[in-house]
Order: structure tokens, then sequence, then C-alpha cells
């Protein structure tokens, strides 16, 4: 390939509440690595997923317009909270593509089922927005949303292993599972609605029957975003993006302490997280 | 007693990131029924307890000052990570007097504790200050703090009664207790350093030795704020005011979802809460 000078490059904006979005950016590296990133995590106003959709759109709105003052050209919203409850307001206030993460979801849980019954696990303000459902429906396929508020806090204090974690998921997954039955539906897809849970694939894995397929929106969602930007003439077709052993320039933000970005950052990314500016949205 | 009219009537503004300081005004009610009371619930940038020092003393300035351009004479900041954080950089803001809960936890912990070893259970941010542990100092007391992130998800959940939750109380009171035990410490008194803990008193009783005091700051801060306003004569001497049946005005605020509000501070209030007012900070 011909390495990008500067000006050439495509700048991706890639947004989150906090960090789970970086499971999303570390699936784009890979996809378009000729791309510059940059990430923002609004942690100093996380979670979203317990707050209203007026309040969400207000701070999803505020993030990408700040990325787009650093010059994103394509915004991906990889905070299913933000994607579920204000798509439509970001599009509205944004002069460039915004994909979001449910739709993509959607597409690979539509790809993976059999059955055409679908488990979706989320937080819960996407559940109440039901924008999974509608996603799903549009590939005729039925789906049971289920709302897990204690995931992302189990997750964030590292108890990745611990039984406790595994008793709460036990719980959630019989709960869910007795609404499917009660709606006559045979569930063999799990979507994993937000992007703290691919951290726990592996206690969901022992936790699920083993024909169950466990999908997440990250891959699907660089793989479109790689599609669209082909598409859209933004991403030269010479280019051979997949393999580049080049690491991509990434510039991460955050409202919050940007030491413990740093650290729990990392831990979603998969590799080192060096620098963090502090950014004020006003609030 | 003689009914105070409007104008006589103190006004005081209690805040906190979300529901917990109810305890706070819940306690303060029946202490001084002739004041004119306006809480405050930042619910749209909680919680509070996973943020930077910065963060949490932006927001809980922002906060205070709502309160007093309401009319607030006097504010109790009735959320222990705020207190812990804040307490200076909203006193310098303030224009009126400022109570904290930390203090006055201190002092019901000196009052109760035999062996002058006090096991403190807080948030993340609140441990991290170490504002309990100078506190406690000034009494002579020694202190653990143990910082207990997944207990306000769990009570937010409705889980208070939930062998998960009982399972991670025992988690952290063994931490706690291994602590102490190495340090040479014999614990006989737990301060709950977080307003949402008091919902899990009846688990911490089962969880604790029988002979250990279980305490929370709510009562301890009522009767200091009757005290000071009576020392600062905004409290006429002649009311009587313990016993009162008139019920007092109350004033909600919120920055998210006024339904949430509604619903879930009825809960810590114990009573139900007819209005909420939405307000905007910006954030």
């Amino acid at each position: 390939m011909t390495a990008s000078t500067g000006s050439d490059k495509i700048r991706i904006g890639v947004f989150d509440s906090g960090f789970g979005g970086l499971t999303v950016l570390r699936a784009l590296l890979p996809q378009i690595p000729t791309a510059e990133y940059f990430y923002l995590g609004d942690t100093a106003r996380l979670p979203y997923g317990s707050k209203s959709q007026a309040t969400v759109a207000r701070y999803a709105v505020e993030s990408a317009q700040l990325l787009e003052s650093y010059g994103a050209d394509y915004l991906v919203i990889a905070c299913n909270t933000a994607s579920a409850l204000a798509l439509d307001a970001i599009r509205a206030a944004a002069h460039v593509p915004v994909l979001g993460v449910i739709e993509t979801g959607a597409d690979s849980a539509a790809a993976a089922s059999t059955t055409r019954d679908v488990l979706v696990l989320a937080t819960q303000a996407t559940v109440d927005s039901h924008a999974y459902a509608r996603a799903c429906a549009t590939h005729g396929l039925r789906s049971i949303e289920k709302a897990c508020p204690l995931l992302v806090p189990l997750i964030e204090e590292g108890w990745i292993d611990s039984p406790v974690t595994r008793q709460v998921l036990r719980i959630y997954l019989e709960q869910a599972q007795a609404e499917a039955t009660s709606a006559g539906m045979a569930l063999d897809t799990v979507l994993l609605g937000c992007t703290h849970y691919p951290l726990l694939r592996g206690l969901l894995r022992e936790s699920l029957p083993k024909d169950m397929t466990i999908l997440d929106s990250a891959e699907s969602t660089a793989q479109r975003v790689r599609r669209q930007l082909r598409s859209l003439k933004s991403l030269p077709e010479g280019t051979t993006d997949t393999g580049d052993t080049n690491i991509p320039v990434c510039h991460f933000f955050a409202t919050d302490s940007v030491d413990k970005f740093r650290t729990l950052g990392s831990r979603f990314l998969g590799r080192p997280i060096e620098q963090v500016e502090l950014i004020d949205l006003g609030g």
C-alpha cells in the first residue's frame, strides 16, 4: 500500500459514554488502519444506561459535535444506549455520516440465527427504547430484550470471573429464558447489546447452552464502516486495509479522570493507551 | 407553637447526586418542621462515587449555587462523595453556612465506639479521599475505609433481600475484617458512609456480629443542623420543632427524569413525592 499523508487520511470519530466503545475501536483498527481515529468517552456523565432519552440525546449530541469540531469525517456511535435513544438527534445535528451499533448488531443476528428468535442483553435504557426489537423485526427476527443493569458495575469492579457475576448472569438468563418459553420462542442467538458485555464472553459461554451463538456488534460495525466508506469513495479502493502492520494514529478524549481512562481503557482496547486529553463539555 | 409565615421560614437546601440524600431530608423533617425545604438530586450526572475530585467539585458547586439561587439560607450536602471531595470548594463558592455528612457521621461513631476502631463503608471516591479517616482521627478513632462499589447498583436494582447482595456484602465485610485483623484492630462500629446504604440495614444486621453498632449519618446530621440553626438564631427558641404535626413544604428538583425521581425517591423519603421540577445545570 501507499502510505497516506496526514491530509489524505479519513478521520473517524468514535463515541461512547465510557470505555466500552473501545471494543468497537479495537475492531476498526485492523479493518481500516489507514484512518486517523478520535475516540471520546463522556466519562464524567456515564453511565447513560440508567438515564432518560432527553438527557442521553443532549449528552450524545454535544459529544458528536465535539468530534466533528476535531475534524471527524465520519461518526461511529459505539454506545448502544446512545445509538438506541439518540441516533436521530445526532444525525440531525451532525454534518457527516453517522453509524450506530444497533442496526449492525441486528444484521449480524439475522445472519446467525436459524430459529429467528434472538435474545438481546442490554442496559435498562436500551431495552426501554425497544430499538433492538425494531431493528431485529426488520429482518423478520423475534427478540427478547433483557435489561442487565448489574453487569456494567460488576465488569467495572473487575469481577469478571467472580461467582457473584456468574450468579447474576444465571438470574438474568433464567428470567429471559422463562419469558421466551412463555412466548413460545426458541432462542438460538444471544446479542450483546452493550459494549461492556464482551468482557463476560467466557462466563456467558459457560452459562449458555453449547449451541447458542454469542454475538457482539463490534466486528459487524467495523465491517459496515469499511463498506460505507468505500461506497462513499472516502476510502481509496487501492488501499489494502486488512493486515496493515502500521499502527493507526488514535487520539483519546475523556470528560473525567484521564488516569482512570488510561487504566480501564487499555483493558477494553487490548493495548496500552498512552495519552488522553481531558475535555470539558460544560456538564 | 406559632405558625410561621412564608417569609419567616428558614429555607434549607439539601443536595445529593441522586436519591440517597432523601434519607437525610427524611431525618430533617421531624427535627425542623418549621423550615421550607429545597431538595436537588443531580440525577443526570450520578453516580458521583466513581468520578474524579475535580469533576465532583464542579458538579457539586453548580448544584449548591442553584439551591442558593432558590433562596436557601443553609445548605446540607447530603451526598457523602460530595462532602468528602468538594466541601471546601462548596464553602468557598457559597454565601450561606454549609454542612457536610462526613463530620456528623464521625461524631456519631465517636459517641458509639468503645474499642475506638470503626469500619466505614463508602463509595470508591469517598474512600480514596480518606475524608472519613481524617474526621475519625480528630476523635481519636482508627478506621478501616472499605469501598463497596456494587452496593449502589444492587440497591437501585431493588435487590435489597437478594442472595446476591448478601454474598457481595459478605465479600466486602470479609475483606474489611481481614484488613482490620492484620492491623490489630477490634471493630465494634460500622458507619454507613453512603446515603444509599441505610436501605441494606436489615441485611447488614444479619451479616455482622450481634454486638456491632450500625450507624448512618442522617440522624446525626439532622440534629447538627438544628443545633447550628439555633446557635445562628435562625431558628427561634420559641418554636417546638419536634413532634410538630404540620407537614413541611418541600420542593424537589432533579436534573434527569422526574418520573424516576418520584418513583425511586419516594422509597428513600418514606412518603410519596408528588411534584418534581426538571432542572438544567448545563451538563
